[in-house]
């Protein structure tokens, strides 16, 4: 059994707590938070709940530690102060930070033997090993990602911000006409506009100005005003009804030629339509805990992304078993 | 540059010739045959053509030999016999007798040092990392493979071993129908019938009895008896300008479900469309190639499979670029 202990019990915490009950070689030895261990309730029945202080003396009782803070400030402090105890993985997914985290994690791994995974999950993740794998195989040709439809958490954020606003869902959906313009393997260039809308459910305060919330959302830089937004004001009850879950999906798509004289195209296409993200990000994860825990029993130290990880490691089952039933 | 030789010259050996052309990391320094060397003509400007033979004597020359025979006879004596000189790549792609080739390649080339991927291509090859990496993610959940709408060379063969046909090109297709009900995440249980349907172009010859003709395509045991089949006859030369092409595809898609109640339903779909079914092959046998090469130079030896293989291997840039660009 791999003994795998879980830190942040946010809505990630808990996809990889459902994830972990789904891999009977994995048990869950426990949750562990910065809030008073008392408030928290975790799903599994007898799984104990400890402050993060617990975790110095800890190092015996866990194979490998997820981390499931934000990227923001969480995981750049928690992953390298981690990795010099434990085994981890962390779903980091700051793009333009992953240079210094990855050093900042290798040194930290490497220098106490231990392995980790920074960067965990569908984007990054999944897409991007499509991404590597696609261009690797067609490196004359032209990479498309495609996000949604689903629930842009930051893009919601950033409309409950604004004054008046009680609560927001923010959807993020990709626009078909381009994903079929791709699919056509003609390498069409868009616009952000072109690719992506996004779509609102708003929750107003009693009497808020709505002309000025709409208008308000629909210019935001950055989040909003380089798209199409379409903004709907609903009620909490409507909210709760209808839009409590965090589906998510996307499209990675690359289009490429071959050929003596780049007479054929060919079109690879990976898709995902998920219920829950951050079930799926942990279901993810907790597939890479198998992997870290393994390369880690092999000697194999420092920090890995998805990048540097034989498939094969993924899998509970045997190398024969996969060549016979997979291949 | 890695120096790479293609071992026969069919449909694939000329797909992995202007794959090579694509990575400039690597050059083509020799096109081996059982034919007579003058007789076979490569596009590529300058590369010698040789008699198998010559391999005994060029193990300082390549790096990396790519095997382009058929699975039925040739690779299961040839990639093991030259997994003794050389780092070897082949597409075997016989399912069922995979163990037992892979036991083979890998006594050979761990005894001579030498690194060897076997069965590498799309199916098996990237089909199979699809299905394994979605295994892995969602281990509650139901796999599904869908071939075409494509050209199966075994089917057209087939067929053309009737009496009376001249030529015959078969298509696979998928039914559309079961693709969206799998995509619904209702995991479905279908029937060979309900999964695909093939269609025959035929060329017969003068004075056949097309009835007959068509009534044995359709009746033929494993082929085609559990399938509905179309047969068209056309001329020679409907087939010259209609049915020249080698177009491919496919699917592979896993749905499953997390949630302590099973209650999130997920959908992981990898699409391929390919206007060259022996050009893509070829495309990925190349990048497998690179991953050989960087493998044997690390002292990895021995029989690889996809899953054996980190997916920077096969990449061209380093894992800083990756990690930047790709991540």
């Amino acid at each position: 059994m791999i003994r795998v202990g879980i830190f942040g019990y946010g809505n990630l915490g808990k996809g990889v707590e459902c994830a972990i009950a789904k891999n009977s070689d994995m048990e869950l030895v426990g949750v562990f938070t910065r809030r008073d261990p008392s408030s928290v309730q975790v799903h599994t029945a007898g799984v104990p709940v400890y402050h993060e202080d617990a975790l110095k003396d800890m190092a015996n009782d866990i194979d490998v530690l997820v981390l499931c803070g934000g990227s923001a400030t969480d995981l750049p402090e928690q992953t390298p102060k981690y990795a010099v105890m434990y085994n981890v993985v962390d779903s980091f997914d700051t793009h333009a930070r992953i240079p210094e985290h990855f050093a900042n994690v290798d040194e930290a791994a490497k220098k106490a033997g231990k392995t980790c995974v920074i960067s965990c999950g569908w984007d990054p993740g999944m897409f991007s090993l499509n991404r590597l794998y696609a261009n690797c195989i067609l490196p004359d040709g032209k990479d498309y990602t495609f996000w949604g439809k689903g629930v842009s958490q930051g893009h919601s954020d950033a409309v409950r911000r604004i004054d008046g606003v009680k609560d927001c869902r923010q959807y993020t959906i990709p626009v078909d006409a381009a994903m079929q313009a791709v699919r056509e393997g003609k390498q069409p260039e868009f616009t952000t506009r072109e690719k992506h809308t996004r779509e609102c459910f708003v929750v107003a305060e009693e009497g808020a100005d709505l002309a000025r919330i709409e208008s308000e959302i629909k210019n935001m830089p950055n989040y909003f005003a380089d798209y199409d937004t379409t903004v709907h004001f609903i009620t909490e009850e409507e909210m709760q009804r209808d839009h409590s879950g965090l589906p998510h999906g996307g499209s990675v798509i690359r289009t490429g030629v071959t050929g003596f004289h780049d007479e054929n195209t060919h079109v690879v296409e990976y898709n995902i339509k998920l219920d829950s993200n951050p079930e799926f990000t942990g279901s993810v994860i907790v597939a890479y805990v198998r992997a870290v825990y393994r390369m880690n029993q092999e000697g194999q130290n420092g920090c890995k992304t998805v990048f540097d990880i034989a498939p094969a490691y993924l899998s509970p089952l045997s190398g024969e078993e996969i060549r016979a039933h997979l291949l």
